[in-house]
């Protein structure tokens, strides 16, 4: 293997899978942003390891493919899933032109799951998984995806729900999600998921409206049928109406 | 902690998490369908282990949550993720009316993850999880959701895209789609991803329609933007339009 794109999930080892391990010990060059090589702490030992600043994702993928492409066995980190808003789209566009270079992709556990095992249990059913984030997809491409699964009666997961520069973007989410979802929606929020300050909390599409988020929060949003159980957010899967 | 619902992910041990080994070690009682359990091999020797048929899901829940309250650590697995069309949910429900019962859901990678992982990166950017079994949800509730999602130009991971009473149900999915996308949208096909035997396979919207696959098997559907280099699809995040 040339190049491994491995998704490290939320942060704790716990939640790192046999094979992201196996992977980043068959490399010898580590490249990700600082943040999340810092995490693998002793692991990257004696390792190469290439960060770059946030923003900086091209050139940090094509650094990549030039240690590949000179002989070395490189491992491209991202929290979360590889492939779920991580590089492993990049690093393919970035290689293309060279097949001679193999690419795996190894996935890790998304903020969509994690964070809902913390909440209990949202996304049992039908889900859409949305970024509010508008550096790459423009605002009103969105909004149409924001107001299609709304229409839908999806349970939502929304990444990068918030940041300095986009303070009322959770609200004008939620004002297009009530277009279609009544205020009593069941909505759940989590903070640093699997990280130190973990925390959650319930409130409905009405409430979260009002809600200040950072960018270290991801926001579920309940179908019409969630509901609380014992201070948990639970979707049906319908095993009750067979 | 009384019960731990767990997401074995794919199958192959190489992806089952630290955390998710922790919480079956540390019970007594493990609850399953019976080809989960058996994967777990040796892990699971020496524990007690309540195995059901497929479509007994409530059957096992209410088992696992009576060994529970009879003083037992229980593990209930499931493959993928826990909370993805897992048993997150159920167990939710049928501990209802006992707060006094502490469960801590495991997140696992789900076929969305895992099956992506294999093709390359094709959910990169907002996506929806739609699963095509009615068995649990009415069909026109599928159909709509599937309208939604093609409308809002989603990349689309399917779950349960067939089975023997449900032949044409990916062809009459992909017909829904097609209201709104071109028969030109990359697609692909996963089987036994993580396991023996596992396979992928490329083709565009209009040749999905005519594909006959099996309950083994999760179908991803590209958004307008998704093309294939070097024979994986991959869907642009937009990094390259900054």
């Amino acid at each position: 293997m040339n190049i491994y794109v491995i998704g490290m999930g939320p942060g704790d080892a716990a939640y790192l899978t046999p094979r992201a391990l196996e992977a980043i010990q068959a490399s010898d060059v580590i490249v990700g942003y600082g943040l999340y090589v810092e995490l693998l702490g002793e692991l990257v030992q004696g390792k190469e390891c290439i960060t770059t600043p946030m923003r900086q994702e091209i050139q940090r993928c094509e650094m990549a493919r030039d240690k590949a492409l000179a002989g070395h066995t490189v491992s491209v980190v991202c929290s979360g899933d590889a492939g779920i808003y991580g590089m492993a789209g990049l690093v393919h566009q970035v290689c293309e032109g060279h097949p001679e270079l193999t690419i795996e992709v190894v996935p890790g556990i998304t903020a969509a799951c994690s964070g809902a095992a913390v909440l209990g249990a949202p996304l049992t059913h039908d889900f859409a998984v949305i970024s509010l984030s508008d550096l790459l997809t423009p605002w009103e491409k969105i909004e149409t995806r924001l107001d299609c699964a709304a229409q839908g009666d999806f349970c939502i997961a929304l990444y990068n729900p918030s940041s300095k520069k986009r303070a009322d973007y959770l609200k004008r989410a939620c004002d297009i999600l009530l277009r279609h979802q009544p205020e009593t929606i069941a909505c759940g929020i989590v903070r640093q998921i699997g990280r130190e300050g973990q925390e959650y909390e319930l409130c409905t599409l009405g409430e979260l409206r009002e809600k200040q988020v950072d960018m270290f929060t991801t926001v579920f949003i309940g179908n019409s049928q969630t509901r609380v159980i014992h201070n948990k957010l639970v979707t049906p899967r319908g095993y009750e109406n067979k």
